[in-house]
């Protein structure tokens, strides 16, 4: 079993939801209406930290539970715990402005990169 | 095995690709050449059915697994059903218009965290 | 073990990653300010390409890894290596016109459809 992966899936799950919350509660503040996505720039900026964040969903998840699987539950949660911890620092940053937006992006980028070459080694070492 | 998680799971892509088919359609009808994403109201609303319905997939889809996983598959499957007609009724009233998407969307988004809440749940019994 | 699925979704991983940096490229060539999605049109077909590739994340990767477990990890991992093929055509056509879009995503459609059914009916199999 995988409890410490399971654990952080769901950490990243809430965090995620809670951007995507994010957006519809700038989008009150802004008074952009449905369907629009644009018009205010702290409503495109809320809306593209959402949309940045679902972007890079298929990239971790896939590639904390291959870790998981093919290295370990423990090194696995541990460095998506680092990706929820980028993807924090990343909502702070680009909350106050797009030029704020680099560490917390290069943190999770960091950390997914790690979770998707640690399976790809692991996963070649079983097929060789 | 989760026979029915599975299969509530590919209802729920089945129904995903017809509400991502369905953007092409109105496309169509419309007259929105692509890569334009805005330009008429139906368009504009059948694009953002699409992208919600998107935006909550990795928050449904793992959360929806680790319940089957961690408490059971048929209890996974019922409140994944619930999800995918949440869904159906979500598209039905934002089709029509902005301001009827609200039941469906409670309805997908109450199945969505009651799968996640159960979920984190029996993570967290397991770990303490 | 499910090596070769396993792989399959790693390349695809790294596709869509690669797709995803793309948008970044083009938005610093075409000079398209964060957070805007929208103003030359090289830039959008870049934005949609990986828009659309992440659409299709959450029907093939599920579908390709109920295809595994439910018939093999060898034909899953064919299917998906045809998707990512048809994923690199689009990509390919998409970048140079709109129009030369279509072959590539017949591809990757008939193979993520291929792998869906397939799921299904094994599910279904089971159950009756």
């Amino acid at each position: 079993m995988y409890h410490f992966t399971a654990l952080v899936t769901l950490l990243a799950i809430a965090f995620y939801l809670f951007v995507t919350i994010n957006v519809s509660r700038v989008r009150s503040r802004t008074g952009i209406k449905v369907p629009a996505t644009s018009g205010h720039p702290d409503f495109e900026r809320a809306f593209r930290i959402q949309a940045n964040t679902l972007e890079w969903m298929p990239i971790f998840l896939p590639a904390l539970w291959l870790f998981a699987v093919y290295i370990g539950d423990a090194a696995a949660a541990g460095l998506g715990a680092v990706w929820v911890i980028g993807r924090v620092i990343y909502f702070v940053g680009y909350s106050k402005a797009a030029a704020k937006r680099g560490p917390g992006f290069m943190i999770q980028g960091v950390a997914a990169i790690a979770l998707w070459a640690g399976a790809l080694g692991a996963v070649v070492l079983r097929l060789v």
